[in-house]
């Protein structure tokens, strides 16, 4: 398709589409939705919303348009689609269907419907799904297709030109062709561009690249992605443990796993269910994020009972009640500058329990460094909000603790939750802004208390 | 290469390394970096850390894997190695490398090194390297690469077959041939393995798919990233104003936009500059993050402002500083939750200005909602820290309304950023934290106020 992109008016596409269907010009809709991308269709069903008006569009495109739409669709949307297919429409356009993607619509279904749709389908490509079935849908077993160009060590560049033919409706993207020895044990790879430019006659053990990244089916989805982005891969081989071939994962695979990994990382630091979505409606968020609130009112619970401990001080000193927003925030922001950078640190390979202490130290000195600057500073503005010369020092050192804290939990707690092989993201923000507003609050109020004792304030 | 994926020991090998290099046994040290893929060499040398020793290891790759290393590296390692190196070493490294690549190396030179290593390269390609400068960095034309294989409409696949073959040495994952018409302009292409499939004497007219997803040079590489995605390319034709055929973008380059564009939402989220890496030295950290920490008081400043407002009424009733931390913590959490699923839904494509209406709508109602249980909750928790039902139900009424306005500033905030063409992720946990301390305090303190003057506190 040629596409000169503009962003495509998917919202009006999606008002016209609803009144043609409504009007009942069903040929209309189809020409609305034929120039449409299956990516675009999905969008245009996140648009419409509504469940009965999305499955009556879904059935007017045709098998292999509806095929990529579904494995476009995502979250309440493609449930409920799901939900409302026949298994036989189901099975026609899971049909359409590459293993991998097979395997990805059947793990969504029912025990029994699913099994009724692989009843449907072809039996060489039923037991294909059955088998990937039981590879973890987050693993390279489980991102694999099985579809892919296979020949022995010993045949002919033309007999392997041969099998490319033979291949080349059922598989896409065919890069290469994977190389095997008689049981089927991974030897290499040889390039299409290196076959075109072989003489017929010769032997693919001459020309095999035995160079192939290969990576065994129960990695996670997350090393598989990095390995691509490091190796810089279009394609590598899945293996079982005896090394035989089962099957491929492409780039295009990946992408989407890397987009998905990021935001992972950053949904847990925000204490958000990964599961979550800008359009999901209202009653579905408010169940999603509310553990996490009344999580993060125990903590801030902590930082109040710090405050209590204090509720004399400051009845002598109103102004420390005005100047807590600052030390609480600044430390919080701080936090998160931390814990972001930790973050993208270990999501790159750049961090990890190796060089933990270095960034810990470095982390430390930034936040002392940061606390003694923000603090001098904050505590000439204290002036203006009324504060005496010893309330600004008190400002100057809560935040200089608040800060250093913001830089050692900050990089500490998502590390600690690393080495526990937990998720170092999980929650980080509400933990690490506990530390920073307890360690902010105990220096300023304990140290008023303790310069009042000392007759100093 | 066989990547049976485990953790390269990167830092063990880097001590190593060094030692020998100390040791001055330089074979040693060749031997010792040879299996090393040239991402891990870039790890490595960030491992090492020291210039000097990141100089003289660098020195003893191969031209071809010293290239591959360059490019792979980022940040101050980068930039100090630049300087290090003469023109003479650079003219033999960038001599590797492919346009697109010479072009990101030139462009970080100064202007009379740039030349100098232009003029030591072949013509033709410095020519080409010329033209791909004056494409800005983050673009299309930016990312694009000038090696590929090209054939006119009228040739037939055996001619085609032959420009594969000629050009198979300097092009780099030959997946299909550009097909164009006598003007350069860009008619389709046709993948490599059709290209084997058809009889030698074929037109290639008769066989080009003219489905080719092309982009302008000018256009954003956000953009670019996102039509790989929506379209599971594995490579896009570029052009110019008048269709005309410039370059080509491949997926490989691609994930690393798509990962790098994220990361920068989430930083510019945190107040953090972009550049900022993990590993930086502390000076460093320290320059970058301080202004935005001052920003942050700023803002903090408005928030202690209001308190401020209110210092009387805290002095009559403790309590309430001791319940500030409640509200400003969980409003600003509550905020980051917001904003979290704003820039993920904006960054993949599914929020924009049509449905920022609804999306508002929604987080108005997601932090009513929230706002009314949590602030039950911490209401009852106040009993615990001593307050009495008055101060209970203030609470009440301040999270309700710190997490109203945690949803309507934490959705509009970015989305009028959008509307304005910036980036909708600037610093906006700090101003929509500004915004629901303000909202909670002012709710808080202000009603406080009120009911004292109404006798019922």
């Amino acid at each position: 398709m040629v596409v000169e992109f503009k962003n495509i008016p998917i919202h009006d596409i999606a008002i016209e589409a609803k009144e043609l269907l409504q009007a009942g010009n069903l040929e209309a809709v189809k020409n609305s939705l034929a120039p449409l991308h299956s990516t675009d269709i999905a969008l245009l069903f996140e648009a419409v919303g509504e469940g009965a008006v999305i499955a009556r569009l879904f059935r007017l495109l045709s098998p292999e348009v509806a095929s990529e739409t579904l494995l476009e669709l995502e979250g309440r949307v493609k449930e409920e689609l799901l939900e409302v297919l026949s298994h036989k429409e189901l099975t026609d356009i899971v049909g359409e269907m590459a293993t991998d993607d097979m395997t990805d619509i059947v793990s969504e279904l029912s025990e029994d419907e699913g099994r009724k749709v692989l009843d449907g389908i072809e039996w060489k490509e039923a037991i294909v799904v059955q088998k990937l079935l039981k590879y973890p849908e987050d693993t390279a077993g489980g991102k694999m297709q099985a579809e892919l160009v296979r020949v022995e060590l010993g045949v002919s560049v033309n007999d392997a030109i041969d099998e490319v033919r033979k291949k080349s409706e059922e598989v896409q993207n065919i890069a290469c062709v994977f190389v095997t020895d008689s049981d089927g044990r991974l030897e290499g790879t040889v390039a299409l561009d290196k076959l075109i430019l072989a003489k017929p006659k010769t032997l693919i053990e001459e020309i095999v690249n035995k160079d192939t990244v290969r990576v065994m089916t129960d990695l996670d989805q997350e090393e598989v992605a990095r390995i691509f982005q490091r190796y810089d891969l279009l394609s590598l081989a899945v293996v079982d443990s005896e090394e035989r071939l089962v099957g491929r994962i492409t780039v295009d695979d990946v992408v989407d796993v890397i987009e998905e990994e990021i935001f992972e990382d950053f949904y847990r630091m925000a204490s958000l269910n990964t599961g979550e979505r800008a359009l999901d409606n209202p009653r579905r968020s408010f169940g999603m994020r509310s553990p996490w609130l009344l999580l993060n009112l125990g903590t801030a619970l902590i930082a109040a009972g710090v405050v209590k401990l204090f509720e004399g001080t400051i009845e002598s000193f109103v102004i420390l009640a005005v100047l807590m927003p600052i030390v609480a925030g600044i430390g919080g922001n701080a936090a998160t500058q931390t814990i972001t950078v930790i973050i993208r640190g270990l999501a790159l390979g750049e961090l990890n329990l190796r060089n933990a202490r270095k960034v810990i130290m470095k982390e430390a000195i930034v936040g002392l460094a940061n606390g003694l600057l923000i603090g001098i500073v904050a505590a000439l503005a204290a002036f203006i909000l009324g504060a005496n010369f010893m309330i600004g020092l008190l400002l100057f050192l809560a935040m200089t603790a608040s800060l250093l804290i913001a830089g050692l939990a900050g990089s500490t707690i998502p590390l600690i939750l690393k080495s526990l092989k937990a998720d170092p993201a999980l929650s980080s923000s509400v933990f690490v802004t506990a530390c920073t507003d307890v360690a902010g609050f105990f220096t300023f109020l304990g140290l008023a208390a303790l310069f009042i004792k000392l007759g100093l304030l």
